[in-house]
């Protein structure tokens, strides 16, 4: 890994920049996608998954049957951590529950807010060399908890048609019963434009390459909401001499096999430290089976020696990492301090790998610096929150003439007589 | 209005169905605009000044000076509703701070969510006949509660060139102390890629016209997140014979006069209710000042006579109003029954002009359908939540192997390997 040393904030933040992504090319092509969806529907997605995924599918819903299925293909062990996993999610996130409580703000002027889950929801998970089983549970259970009435789950097929066993049961556990075997952009197109077979939701969660990734971005224009604008994964880890070499090495190789375009970014104190990551990394990476990926990502990915906390804490907050690893003797001042990350992972024993997969926490986060404008999904991401109000005769009297009085001074003069009207026949009553 | 009697939920849903808004005639000047501000920057706002408004600027930045000015060109009645109206935003958005609570979903492992403004906001205010500085208080201080760093406003200067003081003494109590005068795409384009007077914010919040709105969501393809899709203004009320025909009458018009496109559905169990408030309407319209403007988006509006309160629910969910006024016999029934709206009016002595103003709510609220997927602003929205997890030694190998079994079903062995390492190091120390 290339080590920073003696470099401005201006340059460590220029060196460690994202790759800039552009979608231009591939617009057209989605564009076709959706006309074709919302043209020929069923049709369309057969002959897409034909084309892309190689697969002549008879029946595009997943059937009971096959779900059910599952749990017999699956290792006992792995069904048990999938249980335990879908657990801590599920404790976390019902924490997350909107408390719904009524606050007076005026004598007789009652407000509160309410969740409702989002009627419709649609998931996406990718398919390719590794089932993303995880991602099923960190968007199902959190659905299921705000209590959307309908979540549907579209996922590519295998060669042979069928879906990995490890995302149906996954789906099961998080209480998934809709799942269609159509993946890529017509997926997206699908839950958007709706189909015979899929139903149109409201809005669409999940990760996948950029086509799906732009697919997304084109439901919007449909008014269907998506959870986050997509970017590649990174990670940030600041690290003092009370880290262990190791340990940080293991954190940067599992970012670094997410894909080609991951980076990590490690923040350390001294050459010394930099220079162990750096061999640990070079041992642990020796026997990785992404070893090749892992090695494209370790490209892009850095260890910055940076001598100052206040340095550390600039370049974290300008960088607005999507995880953060925090390794240091005073890990309470870096996160007083912290505004931009979008999950924190404490010290030496908390590797980002628990929050990808069993903590409880979201894996759904914000990357690409999205992290200085936009939330992790969490439950708030599947519920809307109205407001209410109810104002009683005393209330209106009471507040009445604020409202007039600003009604009149922003010309709405209809506005001022809702209340006026109200106040008048209130008066006559008395 | 028209009243619609003996129709299907589907003739219903088909008649209401608000305006398809195009942008694309609009968007060639929108690119054109975000390509000279960004090359241009403040030279291209002052030309876009002197061509859209017509003045001459010499500062873009409001100074301190024309701030404190403010308070003493308006009314002192209207200086204090502004404050009671911000005293009471101010307490109900308080209210729904993230109360922090660290949840142990294993033993050994502590998760946690806080709270985190976003940094920098860009608010924007349109100009026009009406100042709309109750928008100012909206936007404004929720801003301040989250502890946004910093808060800009925006906002196209009068003919004088200068800003109206009601918005510039709204911006003084809700804590803005920079303010802008610029409007319009150009003033969009500003917040999103900086210029020499105006930085670059990372989200941005506010009404306005279609231009505006079309640049905001240009803003969102420069990672500048936006507070929700816009469209014309719109109210559902439900009544039944508990309710008085002439506040809802004065409800619908407050609605209509907002503008050409607006549109109000009022839900009725009989015709001779639908009479009675269709009345009141034509006699309440006489005098109003924006008598022109409602006339027509009357022609949008209906009074629906609907028998059955299932019927009633079912229009109400499908249609997703921004705001839902119910003046029933049984306001809770349709509570518990809402899924889909933006802001709820409850009981004859609560106008929705008492949110629109004062009564604590927020009045920027998902128009267009868009209750369905998205919360009106609230203080969610100008935060991050960024979760945290902290495992204990004993934590880690406790929830360790979950971790193991998981990472290598998904093949993903170096995110296997990072809890691995650490299990077998714990080990050897024992």
């Amino acid at each position: 890994m290339k080590i920073l040393v003696n470099k401005s904030i201006v340059e460590i933040l220029k060196d460690c920049e994202r790759p800039a992504i552009s979608n231009e090319e591939i617009l057209p092509l989605i564009d076709e996608i959706f006309e074709n969806v919302r043209n020929r529907k069923d049709q369309a997605l057969r002959a897409y998954s034909l084309q892309f995924d190689k697969v002549k599918l008879t029946d595009i819903k997943v059937s009971e049957n096959e779900i059910n299925a599952a749990s017999g293909k699956i290792k006992t062990a792995t069904k048990a951590a999938i249980k335990k996993a879908a657990q801590n999610i599920r404790i976390f996130h019902e924490a997350q529950e909107l408390r719904s409580t009524i606050v007076e703000t005026s004598p007789g002027v009652k407000c509160w807010q309410e969740g409702r889950g989002i009627e419709r929801v649609g998931i996406y998970i990718p398919g390719g060399t590794a089932p993303l089983f995880s991602t099923v549970l960190m968007l199902a259970i959190p659905a299921q908890i705000a209590q959307c009435r309908e979540v549907i789950l579209c996922t590519p097929p295998g060669l042979n048609g069928t879906i990995d066993p490890h995302i149906l049961y996954a789906a099961q556990v998080s209480g998934v019963k809709t799942v269609f075997k159509v993946g890529g952009a017509q997926a997206i197109a699908a839950m958007t434009l709706g189909t015979e077979s899929i139903p149109a939701v409201y809005k669409i969660f999940g990760p996948g390459n950029q086509f799906v990734t732009a697919a997304k971005l084109k439901a919007q224009q449909f008014n269907v909401a998506i959870d986050m604008p997509a970017g590649p994964s990174e990670i940030m880890i600041i690290a003092d001499e009370s880290a262990n070499a190791d340990y940080v090495a293991s954190d940067i190789l599992s970012q670094a096999e997410h894909g080609v375009d991951s980076q990590a970014v490690c923040i350390v104190e001294s050459l010394e430290l930099a220079k162990k990551i750096n061999s640990a990394v070079e041992y642990q990476l020796k026997n990785l089976p992404r070893r090749q990926l892992a090695l494209k990502s370790l490209e892009n990915s850095r260890i910055i020696v940076l001598e100052t906390t206040e340095s550390a804490i600039d370049v974290m907050n300008k960088y607005a990492p999507e995880h953060l690893i925090l390794c240091t003797m005073n890990n309470t001042l870096f996160i007083n301090q912290l505004i931009n990350a979008g999950s924190v992972f404490i010290g030496n024993y908390t590797p980002e790998s628990a929050g990808d997969y069993a903590s409880g926490t979201n894996h759904t986060l914000p990357t690409n610096g999205f992290a200085r404008n936009y939330s992790g999904v969490n439950l708030d991401a599947f519920i809307k929150k109205i407001t209410f109000q109810e104002i009683s005769r005393e209330g209106l009297q009471n507040l009445g003439p604020t409202i007039e009085v600003m009604a009149e001074a922003e010309h709405l003069i209809a506005h001022k007589n809702a209340v006026s009207i109200r106040l008048k026949s209130i008066e006559d009553e008395n």
